[in-house]
């Protein structure tokens, strides 16, 4: 289940030095076609990476041949300097397989405020093109971790086609805000339009709503290649359907990978009047300090809940407020219901749910726990 | 500097036994007059505890003629009973001093969820009213007291007139959302206007910029009671200024006694286009946890800075940022500046500057870093 699987795709990963552990950390993924279609998703932070300026401009004309990744180093607030370096990566590659520098999508991640080693990257792309190949997609899933302990993959199979994808990142918790970086491949024969809708989409309700410590990267890059290989064009919800189950399965991946965290929290929100009042809802809950604690110390703290809630303009009435961990309503109407020692926290996946009382829409969020390794992890990193 | 030095006041602070302590627990504040205005800043929280809800009520015309607060409980997400609970509270206070009810502001803070003993707080409420003295502030701020050190007390004196204060709380970083409650005094002859207008201006600029961990409580109120025992009516700014000193001397120290936090992080924002601006970068940057647990390292990572920067809606551009901790420009433009090794984070004391090069306007956001003590106490208090 690599993104070489798709057809068309040729893949790499190797090591070039920029890590300080030794381990891969260059990773290569060419799009042979006969499509070059391709869609992309970057942070929303205004304050971005350098790869991330670069691929927006790749990615206007909505096509790409390949993408090169370096962990090692996120290439980020380095000025000038640094965007002459990720556009240097995107000319060696395009050079050496014949491209345009502008049908080069580049993706960094590692520490930021450092400028990269610019020989050692420039020999570890060499290297990966020479070893590109049509079984290097584990190898290039492999190149892209930072502080995650293991890769990401993931395959969504069609009618003669299939969506594959690899992701790195520890949640959004990680280090030195751990990049989210996601590449998915696919031998579907789909136009532009039809890519980015189904990549938007799935992106809204599966990347958007992991919100493991609510610090935004600076370089987040969701990519989706499509080649074509497969002469098989799809009905565009199917696509979707796949895309989509293919991001879900890679967020479930980050998540409970997430650097420190020791529960993986799913947060329901249910009975809101719209869709967007859910995810209000769920993401001032994931993002509450007290909350995230409370699950790591085994407690069904709904008080904290109610009170993160509270700070939200999502329509519900105080009084009305419906509270479950793992189906105990330990809060029913905005009062102690049954009783919390029902609850048990002691496995690693913890359900909230809260009912507005409002209406039928629904959302969920995910998160994690607030743990003593998240503090450790997070004050010792990059001293 | 108790808030029985300005005249007009008698106050008590006694043991009731809601708490498991067995520390002082109910704390009782008369104005004795000839005036009774009043003004009050009470939680933005939707979900409001009993007390404020009743409390919100007293204030609306803006008169007030004690004040009665209990530690060992906040009385929130307790429904009717607790309700009735707090307006029993304020028809024992009255019944004993020959007041209405509904010029008795009621506070509570502690564990939510929970119903308060009311055979002890009657209890207590009695004991407090008999132990009324002009002498009794100390022992009004002590009895208000939960997870803070020390109590919290202040006095700004003017020209025959004086204002002081009393505050409980451990920023907003205590836990079980750890109200901060503030009850001020003053023997100035104000009109409620002057009052209202004095208050929340200093709320505004003191409690209001104080975001230890972005968790809002549910009984969060400030209190202001003017007697009017002096005589002197002072200018407006004049008493608007002593307000405000008084607010933020109680803030830093509720700061200076954050629970867990091993740094005090003041967050100026300065070259801003607007005040809000800077507010929103500094609440930015105060609520991103990987900048907190990097203060709590030593490290003075400057990146996380521009990263949660990159988050809001203030106007910069993001290779024009400055950021500077204690006084050392490691961020010139967007990229590294000063050498990171100059910076000194072993003192308690941290400021962080940010220079957003969009106009002449600042704000001061005060924070704590996020550490294990805090994710220890937050996880192991309630069970």
């Amino acid at each position: 289940m690599t993104i070489t699987e798709p057809k068309g795709f040729r893949a790499a990963g190797v090591t070039a030095g920029l890590k300080a552990s030794g381990r891969p950390d260059v990773a290569l993924v060419v799009n042979e076609g006969p499509l070059d279609v391709a869609a992309a998703v970057f942070t929303a932070n205004r304050c971005k990476a350098n790869p991330v300026l670069w691929s927006e401009q790749v990615m206007a004309d909505r096509r790409a041949r390949a993408v090169v990744l370096n962990s090692g180093g996120a290439n980020c607030y380095t000025g000038p300097q640094g965007f002459q370096a990720t556009h240097a990566s995107a000319e060696l590659v395009a050079g050496k397989l014949g491209l345009g520098a502008i049908d080069v999508v580049v993706c960094s991640t590692g520490l930021i405020g450092e400028q990269l080693d610019r020989d050692k990257l420039d020999a570890g792309i060499e290297n990966a093109v020479a070893a590109l190949s049509a079984e290097g997609g584990a190898a290039a899933a492999e190149a892209i971790m930072t502080t995650d302990t293991r890769s990401k993959q993931t395959l969504r199979a069609g009618d003669g086609w299939s969506v594959a994808g690899m992701a790195k990142g520890a949640g959004m918790l990680a280090p030195a805000l751990a990049t989210m970086l996601v590449v998915l491949t696919t031998d579907a024969a789909v136009d532009a339009e039809t890519a980015d809708r189904a990549l938007r989409e799935a992106t809204r309700v599966t990347f958007d709503r992991l919100d493991s410590d609510g610090c935004m990267s600076t370089n987040d890059t969701v990519l989706l290649m499509c080649s074509g290989a497969s002469g098989v064009t799809p009905d565009s919800a199917a696509f979707a359907t796949a895309v989509r189950e293919a991001c879900h399965d890679l967020a479930q991946q980050l998540m409970a990978d997430a650097e420190g965290a020791e529960h993986d929290i799913a947060i329901d929100v249910v009975g809101a009047a719209t869709e967007d009042d859910a995810v209000e809802v769920g993401r001032a809950i994931a993002r509450s300090n007290l909350f995230k604690c409370a699950v790591f110390g085994g407690d069904p703290n709904w008080g904290r809940i109610l009170a993160a809630v509270g700070t939200t303009n999502a329509v519900f009435e105080p009084h009305r407020l419906d509270v479950a961990f793992n189906g105990v309503w330990v809060c029913r109407g905005g009062e102690p219901g049954e009783a919390r020692e029902k609850v048990d926290l002691s496995g690693r996946a913890v359900t909230v749910t809260v009912d507005l009382k409002a209406g039928a829409k629904s959302a969920t969020i995910w998160t994690n726990d607030l743990t003593h390794a998240y503090v450790h992890e997070n004050s010792a990193y990059s001293t």
